[in-house]
């Protein structure tokens, strides 16, 4: 039944280190201008810098009195000093008049401070008099409740590199700077397909020795969590021609493919063949040193990458949380990944877990807090089962070389 | 300057577990179906049992042969059991024929075991002689490397709770049980309100005196971010006729209006005025012990919830994580929350911090990985910049009544 592929002996398994420093070759996609509010969680395309500087003008941090600092100085609520009230500032414009020595000028919090003026007293230290003298009761210092022009952002300061993807306060801070629409990479395009002539649509009622087609769900929910745009290009049969016309066809609009092969050796040489076929196309990777997972192909396309994932739904889930992410954040144009601390937890191991040999190990586990201590416990089960996979909150690695973990060992839980 | 507002006097400062405590009085948005591709993301309005059982077959989950498991019984690589190959089964289709005893058919991962069989040997632990002899070096327990019907689901069992937020791989086990359409509860409409005489919108070049709307698009992005629908209602100078006016209107389409009020007193003060003033409205919180964040205002406008937020954008971000998204959780009908270690990350804080005396402190921190330890270094700065909150990767809170953390104790952060 297996068909003859020559270059398979060629392949040795890849470490993930390995398949990732791939990654480089491929081109992030293009660049597209949006408002700024269609921005948020989008990859900045160019380095930005800051057009004006924030605050444009001193503003008052407190509800208080502007003052000349020095007229406040040795004040205390025993020996209060006095100012005379001379006027107030209104919100949103400039204050018509100069806060002369002895003076002092109600102000708001967000008011523009007047001339003359170098502090704000807040008004919890104030108390004013019938004659419209002011009492204050504690000393500020120059500058002292006062945000300065240019203490937010310089003119001209970098604020963000390319690659930077953008967070509600980054936004903010563009508003703030007038930044109305930013250049930022398009999301990739992303041809989901499934292969396999045990495989039906949702839709359909599967004949006795037929499944439905869960891959190409999980899959396309994971590309559209990780910014992608997916589209679900359909069920191939293992047939050589289809596999093939399907490809060229999606290589047409897509930044990358995902093809969750047959399950079969048969089947997956197949689809292997097919790639091969494509103009351009080079076979990069064709199994990858990770359990589950193994049978991964990455593939470049005249440019564009293919990944072939397994067709086991939990193995396909484990690639695309740990290629298929990266990859996904390379053809964005990520390059300021999010930390490495981001999206993980420390856990202990609440049983001895055997690893793989050669293979790096990745377990699902159930999280579990128990008197304080947060415990991960391997949900074990085959990867053909959805199951397990459903009732995991994320994965813990047993690395390559390593036998296995122990119980109560601290260990780090990637999140899904 | 100040209005009086009779009611203040009545109202203290409510912690942050009292004020999440009020959520309850909000009723859930509706519901809505969804073809299972949108439903990434979304949260469940009612429980799902599954419809059937998966595998609806006995299926193969590796590459061999299908044996009767007692004819390999005692094979040892040295001292191998000799079975007959006398058949192949079809990808997807039932197999036509029966394993008899000493008989084997060839079968690939995902096919249907053959009536007869009950276990596969992998091909790894065969040897297929010229004469179509199967040589068997190693025994497979009855059952071993195959899936059960019913193994991955019962037919009846429910899948998934009602407030249950689908992830990637609970949308592949629908699909692998039939559920094309899905009931979730429809994504929360906000309106997003910026009020202030000072504040111009982000097209405009602010006179002096005057800034951009900045906090407008921060909560907006902020609301999206937690699979909110914002709407951007504009600026609302400080006028108590114009701000009941656009809050009435808000009130017509959105399950939530979020206002960032004006940051000085008098214009908080005409803010509260005009919300208690709206048809059956009532003020339940005014001032929460937090900072940042005191000025909160949360009001019940004839069953909708007003959040009133502080001016300040980094206040208003903070309130936003700690107040804002709890709420929106809870319109989304999300009962199923995030496990409280998700989003937070360990880490030893980098220099002594006080507390605010009477109030949770929430302190910006950017994170740090040196020799291996994860630290936590403040970024300290008055919450009218935006700048400390773009350079921040989360929050550590000090708890009330507590005066201080120290330099090196491990703190959790709450990630942004």
């Amino acid at each position: 039944m297996p068909l003859i592929v020559p270059s398979l002996e060629f392949f040795r398994l890849k470490t993930r280190a390995e398949v990732l420093s791939l990654y480089s070759r491929f081109a992030p996609v293009g660049v597209e201008e949006l408002e700024l509010l269609e921005a948020g969680a989008r990859v900045l395309a160019r380095d930005l810098a800051a057009p004006e500087e924030v605050p444009g003008f001193h503003r008052a941090s407190m509800d208080g009195f502007a003052v000349r600092a020095a007229d406040s100085f040795g004040a205390t609520p025993g020996l209060p000093q006095y100012l005379e009230i001379r006027g107030e500032v209104p919100m949103g414009q400039a204050p018509a008049g100069e806060v002369g020595p002895g003076e002092a000028w109600r102000i708001a919090t967000g008011g523009m401070l007047p001339r003359g003026a170098d502090a704000v007293v807040m008004v919890e230290f104030t108390n004013e008099m019938p004659d419209g003298t002011l009492e204050v009761r504690r000393p500020v210092a120059p500058g002292e409740n006062v945000l300065h022009p240019g203490e937010d952002v310089k003119a001209g300061e970098v604020l963000f590199p390319a690659g930077k993807r953008l967070r509600p306060q980054d936004l903010g801070l563009l508003a703030a700077l007038g930044v109305s629409r930013v250049q930022v990479l398009r999301r990739p395009r992303v041809a989901v397909l499934s292969s396999g002539d045990e495989i039906v649509p949702l839709t359909e009622k599967p004949a006795i020795g037929r499944v439905r087609d869960a891959n190409a769900f999980l899959v396309a929910a994971q590309v559209r969590e990780n910014g992608g745009l997916p589209r679900l290009m359909g069920i191939v049969p293992d047939d050589y021609a289809a596999l093939k016309a399907v490809l060229a066809e999606s290589l047409k609009e897509a930044d990358l493919i995902l093809i969750s092969g047959g399950s079969s050796v048969g089947a997956r040489d197949l689809t292997l063949k097919a790639m091969q076929d494509l103009p351009q196309a080079e076979i990069l990777v064709h199994g990858v040193a990770i359990r589950p997972g193994k049978p991964t192909i990455l593939a470049d396309i005249d440019g564009k990458p293919l990944l072939g994932l397994p067709g086991h739904p939990a193995s396909a889930a484990v690639v695309m949380q740990v290629l298929g992410r990266p990859l996904l954040e390379r053809l964005a144009g990520e390059t300021e990944h999010a930390a490495p601390w981001g999206g993980t937890v420390q856990a202990h191991l609440s049983r001895n877990l055997a690893g793989a040999t050669g293979r790096e190990d990745f377990v699902r586990v159930r999280l579990r807090l128990d008197h304080g201590m947060l415990w991960a416990d391997p949900v074990l089960g085959p990867s053909g089962l959805l199951s397990p996979l459903v009732k995991s909150e994320g994965l813990v690695i047993i690395p390559l070389g390593v036998e296995g973990l122990f119980r109560e060992e601290p260990v780090t839980v990637q999140l899904f």
